[in-house]
């Protein structure tokens, strides 16, 4: 019987008695991963991070060091620990992340008056430039983004999750 | 002037003229990054691996490999790319991370009568006792995002996110 199928209902037939094999995605099971929020926000945190880094790339700025200077041009004289909180990053990672940016030109350290130890943020004209391009980046892979999840998918997103 | 203030009449006035220094949260400005939303499923993403990181660690299981025993479980025989096409993980990677689970007994890699090459991936007994222990803690993890976000929050999020 089956000699005589053509090579497409063949490969059809293959795919009815074989879904798991041939389409590999819709055929899965996910099992308890299908109620884990956890597992989702991580896929979708993947295909960010990775188009994310590429658009960024191009002006060899991380993620990490675009999330600095916009908010240490946004929010001029704060503090490296201040700075550390508000991004969630650890202390330790902020330091050798603005270490770079210093020694590129793009931010500077100044001491501050009251406490010896704490370094004021600034951006400098450089960064400022350089920022402005970055912005433009990012408006264009968050637009891809948006394209991702469709208009209305990203707008209950954004709004579950900015409050937070 | 100052100097007669007590010093926790000091530290309010301190406080009130900068903000930014005493409570950084909600004073700093985010500006663009308010309108990105990678920004805010990054946040998100963190604090949900680092608390799965952490329960899941009591037993010495990281998410991923979590993640590769449930759907190794949930789809005996498949294979060793089908499994990395469906959880988004490259193929070495994938690789190493069943080297491991293999040298603890934990899976096993069943040559594949269609393909030489190809292995067909079993969870073992004992892969599947630690299994269900890990499901117990992910979904105590699970327990703890859903109080983090809210009831109303976290149902938004799942149904927005699980079907893309």
């Amino acid at each position: 019987m089956s000699g005589s199928r053509s090579p497409r209902r063949r490969a059809a037939a293959l795919r009815n008695t074989a879904p798991r094999q041939r389409s590999p995605r819709p055929a899965m099971a996910l099992d308890v991963l299908n109620s884990h929020l956890g597992y989702f926000v991580r896929r979708l945190q993947v295909w960010i991070f990775q188009d994310f880094i590429r658009t960024l790339g191009r002006i060899h700025i991380s993620p990490a060091q675009f999330s600095a200077l916009v908010v240490v041009n946004a929010n001029g004289g704060l503090s490296q620990s201040d700075l550390a909180t508000t991004l969630g990053v650890e202390r330790a990672r902020m330091a050798r992340l603005l270490d770079r940016l210093q020694e590129r030109g793009l931010v500077e350290r100044l001491r501050s008056d009251a406490d010896g130890r704490r370094h004021a943020l600034e951006i400098t004209p450089r960064g400022r430039l350089l920022l402005a391009r970055a912005k433009t980046l990012a408006a264009q892979h968050e637009s891809r983004l948006m394209a991702k999840l469709g208009g209305e998918r990203y707008g209950v997103l954004l709004n579950a999750l900015r409050d937070l």
